[in-house]
């Protein structure tokens, strides 16, 4: 690949530091795509870095020499979707930005690779705390500061109290979609996320943290 | 166990008609129980009908003899769960019957073996279609009709508008708390369900289905 023709690996990669591990960019990037397929074909459980090498196109020893175990690189490829995160709506009033929230987030729980995805690495979060903490990130955290931001905001221009509690604002907006599309995995009807938004708004205007 | 010490089954078993098959109802309720337990320690892929019958303390044929499949009789314990439903609150007052609402879910969603199972389930279910239909019969339908009830009489009180969504209703009622406890996995902060519940019933009065 290397356009000089001295090597396999890419000019880049040949400049790094005398003794540093040179890993190819493009082999790591093609090992991440092929953890989330394996994950969404086999699951967690089932899936094994044999196969992901497969996917890939690269040899097993180009998986361990980038991550120790099964569980190590699924770690590090839920943590990079977290660091990625939600774009933060600002429309400008409240409800706009509650009913964007619910649109991108709608989009990314339909996604048939989170759909797949998530309830799988849930199940196994629950025999591994490693794991849990790693999707917590990715699931929660991120949104909370989003969702904080909405609620700070509303809070300034006066369209909620001062003392609105910003964790189970994020409960609100999340829970309910969560629950439909996760949980009972049923279609949206028609106009659910309007309804849904209108329902989300008058709840956080009644969002009071406990004195 | 049998009082007249003619044989192993009890007396109700033995009269059973002639030809039937008859199954010792104490073997049938020790493999139920065994079922919940191996599916809170191994989880639905890692289980055996062996690991089954050996806490159940059975022989291996006598699970067979009951049900054809693994999936079978999970998908007839969570059925079974299902039809022994929830109850359905009635205190007179729409707060009222949301606060114990979200208290009988919370107490069901933070038993341990609940816990485990569902995302577990959830896992499966996202792969077999027919346990996906088991999982919403036991932690969608029961509770729709509960929710349908408490919304029911809210409006007949005149406390929800007549054009209330039952459905949306119950993605309000549920979502949040499952969320919370089960996707985030977090302890529910002092005076949380009170929050939570004020907020539910404000976004209850919102949640007007699509005209």
């Amino acid at each position: 690949m290397a356009k000089d023709g001295s090597g396999s690996e890419p000019v880049a990669a040949r400049r790094a530091p005398a003794g540093a591990a040179v890993l190819r960019e493009d082999k790591t990037e093609a090992i991440r795509a092929a953890v989330f397929e394996e994950l969404a074909a086999a699951g967690f459980a089932r899936m094994s870095i044999e196969g992901i090498a497969r996917r890939a196109g690269v040899g097993k020893t180009a998986v361990y020499r980038r991550w120790r175990s099964k569980l190590h690189l699924v770690l590090d490829v839920v943590s990079a979707v977290a660091v990625a995160g939600m774009p933060t709506p600002d429309t400008g009033s409240l409800s706009g930005d509650v009913r964007m929230l619910l649109e991108v987030a709608a989009r990314a729980l339909r996604h048939p690779m989170a759909s797949q995805i998530i309830p799988d690495l849930l199940a196994e979060a629950a025999r591994s705390p490693e794991l849990a903490q790693a999707l917590k990130a990715a699931l929660h955290d991120s949104q909370e500061s989003v969702a904080a931001a909405v609620v700070a905001r509303a809070v300034e221009r006066g369209e909620l109290p001062q003392d609105v509690d910003a964790r189970l604002a994020l409960d609100l907006l999340t829970g309910p979609l969560y629950w439909r599309l996760l949980v009972v995995r049923d279609e949206l009807p028609k106009g659910y996320l309007d309804a849904l938004s209108g329902s989300v708004v008058a709840a956080l205007g009644a969002a009071l943290g406990p004195e």
